[in-house]
């Protein structure tokens, strides 16, 4: 923190403006002395927006969309049917109950709280405020407690620590399967902003089984180095309905608020995307928003798998060789990769001029080079999909009908894509119009990616793009240069995926890899046409109506005209307006 | 990377579709043994794209950038105006010269390869590629050598290996003081990327004194462990006009493109915001692009300062107190921090109710939460502003009026504010108009952090946000919702300060803190009144110049008829031409 010699200091606090300064130019060797290595919670601290805590707002909304992704997870993981509780108290309601540091979970009530406000803030409808645009944007922030407790497997003792009090450590970065979680980073960062803005430590409850004791844990993180300071960890009771399962609290500086991207609008999103989840949900107002599972299968677990062929580099290759138990290039081919048969490996060997029995470790970067080129030059059958679980066409049409009733709705999912090697499904719906929803506004846009809603950095995401980049016009729906289409449309995007790669460790928006903008686009282009099929059909239908009615407004006048010219008696008068009537319509195709 | 047993890998390569999969839920025990630490080369390897290598263009781009924006950090640093040389080769046109390994520098002429071709790629003005939407955007990325030369201070040999071959590595990071790089990650990133697509090494020279030998040193990274792993380290010569500096190549894959967001562009915008550099860049169709330094001045060298006491939260002050070097409570509050004298240490001890003589280590949490609270209560000085470096009114609208000669320029310095601590001065610039500007385009967004151009990410970055939010149509600028601005307008945004806060590790746009977006809002609004003001006065100069124009037309007429009913002689006649132009300007306010 200070590197600065300190007699310098009393200048320095001193020295107001543009003065000319003693300035002497350092020397390489000066310059050396000041090269550090940065720690990894060194690094989030300064760049805690990197995580999502950027303000008050949405680091409440993090702090639940960790514990919650990772609670889920767990669960699934475990065939369990999730049940969630979140709880968020303004601490300054708790009376000093926290103070008293209850271990046992029954001493922290989750539904028990006195309410003691209950009008929330206003609604705030824009993604980031700006401050100075509307008014209290810089109210200070309150502290609130949140708790999140699950009937997931537990966590074993021994990992607790460091699952919520180490950066960059899990379970699910090294393995290619789809999950919320993929970094082991989000819950230890909400532990270590409520450390940094509150000085209380997380608290985390765990039972494993109900043959074992359940045990609390506290503590705090040491931000230089990166690593947990367990002030707290003894046995304690468990007094739950399920057997085992987790809760922690996490108590911050946060700020909250009702409306779009609140935690209320994120629980909600995730039980759209998430059929089988029941949450209990009480807010810092004392209400309580119970959301109960609509389906009660969980979802088809998806399985983890080797990296495809296609989408390995050669620096990733040669490190996979540096790696891998087999011996043999064969071998490793067949059994390192996804989708490489024997047969396939032998081929590969063949178009790189190896042999089959080469020894790994004898392979010259040079052979390197040609072993990776051969990889996409073999054909190879696209990665297995099993390990990504789309939520399925007709489910997001069914989510969308429920979101919007009588609006035309359409969705697909798309067959599954590669890029770099990880398998990725696209999915996309539409719905336009409806009850109640106003015309003249730019399109809503629903993101989700592995079934978590994506609220922030909508217009850094690759979702937006593709949407954008998509020809409204041709569908008969108006866009403004550089905007959202416009009308009475909600546009919904799922992204599942082994490896979601995100813009930012907060996984707010999804990177720009030309493959996946391509597949989200061609998506949305698929509805998109349908859109556009729906909507001159009904254009077709009114134009059709308005000339059938100047038909039958005119065509009887016409008749009387010709009853006059040619004195037809009534009979002739019907058959010529009936033949007149089926020319005229047939002449307009209707 | 495989964690699944292999005798499980057959079956996974033969398993196609959705077959009923046998599947075990796992328990807690069996979670934990798959829990492990992941290292940050790991981590980045995965998400290479938050570092800027989302794309082969964009990966050549941020190499260039990260190694030019060292060498010009450097060369400030050490009082040295500097001279740049960047070359980018196709490796194809090499000829297998690098094969040879040339260790010394005048092997590897800047200026003396083969120019092979001469045609380049067309010009891409959309931000990312869209696959499908425009041709070629899938064509297969070539190999390029990038080599960046500056006449800095050269590096010692013993931190070479560390600064190129380790992540989270340097002596930016941990002060408080204006630099172009901040993270330790730039550099070594981009020696990874170019392993990672090409095996290849990292190549370095450099010499830090005419009276020590120059030397090279070729690495390669871990990237398990985040280290390098040096291959050669020899001593060598350097035949250069300059005594000390530096250079590094990087062979990676790459495309490369001229026009918006290419290589060109970015040193070209470069130079804009730095008129006291010397650049030579010779483009990979051996054009050479030398760009000569403006300015002989180096700009203020920008002073290391302690962070302000409004912006350290209480976790960071806990943090500052654990590792300070001061013992007293006074003393620590003076020493430690901008802007305190010892009189505001006393009234902050005073405010907190603790005495000026405590021992740091013996403050308990609950005082130092009273401390914090302290802190913000005393009214303290803004931090000094000589630790940021604007660009000056002056030379922003000088830029602005090279740039669109013959526009309406305006450009505004605002005070120095503060986020978390961090001081920081926003500038901002407006043209309008021009000769041969479209006025019927979107206007175009200039953004810089700290004399960086940003040319990727703009819908993410807090100056598209602000820009966005101004009231434009307040100042006679046509704007549709969600959209920039339209008409022939440059913005012009710069952010200096003395930690930037990017929304991810590539640096290329700037996070949404509200006090730095307020700030930005307020400088382009002030900009754009200005704007406002001026398409005003344009327009009442039209519309008087169109009354005008009337009351010349008609008003012959009406003498006419007045000297016919009211039988004027000639000079009473004129007296009455001249009373009524009056009268009329008057009254139409000319």
């Amino acid at each position: 923190m200070s590197t600065t010699p300190a007699k310098k200091k009393g200048r320095s606090a001193a020295s107001g403006g543009r003065k000319k300064r003693a300035y002497r130019p350092a020397t390489a060797e000066e310059m050396a002395g000041k090269q550090r290595e940065i720690s990894v919670s060194e690094f989030f601290t300064k760049n805690r927006h990197l995580l999502g805590f950027d303000n008050p707002r949405k680091a409440l909304l993090t702090t639940v969309k960790e514990a919650v992704d990772n609670a889920l997870d767990a669960c699934e993981e475990a065939g369990i049917l999730p049940h969630i509780s979140v709880a968020i108290h303004r601490v300054s309601d708790l009376n000093g109950s926290r103070a008293d540091a209850p271990e046992r979970v029954e001493d922290m009530p989750l539904f028990g709280m006195p309410a003691a406000r209950t009008n929330g803030a206003g609604v705030d409808d824009d993604e980031d405020e700006v401050p100075g645009r509307r008014k209290g944007a810089t109210a200070a922030p309150e502290r609130y407690l949140v708790a999140v407790e699950d009937n997931g497997p537990g966590i074993v003792r021994e990992q607790v620590a460091r699952i919520f009090g180490k950066l960059l450590y899990g379970s699910k970065f090294h393995r290619l399967r789809q999950s919320r979680g993929q970094q082991g980073i989000g819950i230890s960062a909400a532990g270590m902003y409520g450390q940094l803005t509150t000085g209380k430590p997380v608290r985390i409850w765990s039972r494993i089984s109900k043959k074992k004791p359940a045990h609390f844990i506290e503590m705090h993180m040491d931000l230089k180095k990166n690593t947990p300071e367990v002030t707290r960890d003894e046995e304690c009771e468990w007094n739950r309905e399920y057997e085992t399962g987790t809760r922690v609290e996490i108590e911050l500086e946060a700020k909250y608020q009702r409306g779009a991207r609140s935690v209320d609008d994120y629980l909600l999103q995730t039980a759209l995307a998430n059929p089988h989840v029941t949450i209990r949900y009480r807010d810092p107002d004392g209400n309580e928003h119970p959301i109960d599972r609509a389906v009660k299968d969980l979802p088809e677990p998806s399985r983890e798998i080797q990296p495809h062929p296609y989408g390995v580099e050669l620096g990733m290759l040669i490190q996979m060789m540096k790696s891998t138990s087999a011996k043999k290039l064969k071998a490793f081919l067949s059994r390192d990769f996804s989708r490489v048969s024997s047969r396939t490996a032998g081929r590969i060997c063949e178009k790189a001029k190896l042999s089959p029995t080469a020894w790994i470790s004898r392979i010259a970067r040079e052979e390197a080079d040609r072993l990776h080129r051969a990889l996409v030059e073999v054909k190879i059958k696209n990665p297995p999909t099993d390990c990504v679980a789309p939520i399925g066409e007709a489910a997001v049409r069914a989510a969308l009908e429920r979101e919007r009733p009588g609006a035309f709705v359409h969705a697909v999912t798309r067959a599954p894509s590669v890029y770099r090697g990880n398998p990725f499904v696209v999915e996309a719906g539409i719905a336009w119009g409806g009850e109640g929803v106003a015309a003249d506004q730019l399109a809503t846009l629903y993101r989700f990616a592995n079934r978590v809603p994506l609220l922030y950095q909508q217009s850094a995401c690759a979702v937006s793009k593709a949407v954008l980049s998509c020809p409204w016009r041709n569908y008969g729906v108006d866009q403004s240069r550089g905007a959202l289409p416009s009308g009475p449309l909600l546009v919904f995007v799922h992204l599942a995926s082994v490896w979601v790669p995100f813009t930012s460790e907060s996984k707010e928006a999804i990177a720009h890899y030309p493959e996946i903008l391509k597949d989200i686009r061609l998506a949305v282009m698929d509805c998109g046409r349908q859109l556009g099929l729906h909507l001159s059909r009904q254009r077709r239908l009114v134009d059709a109506q308005k000339k059938k009615d100047y038909i039958a407004a005119y065509l009887p006048h016409i008749v009387v005209a010709l009853t006059e010219i040619l004195d037809l008696d009534e009979k002739a008068q019907k058959k010529a307006t009936n033949d007149l009537t089926d020319l005229l319509e047939r002449a307009r195709g209707i």
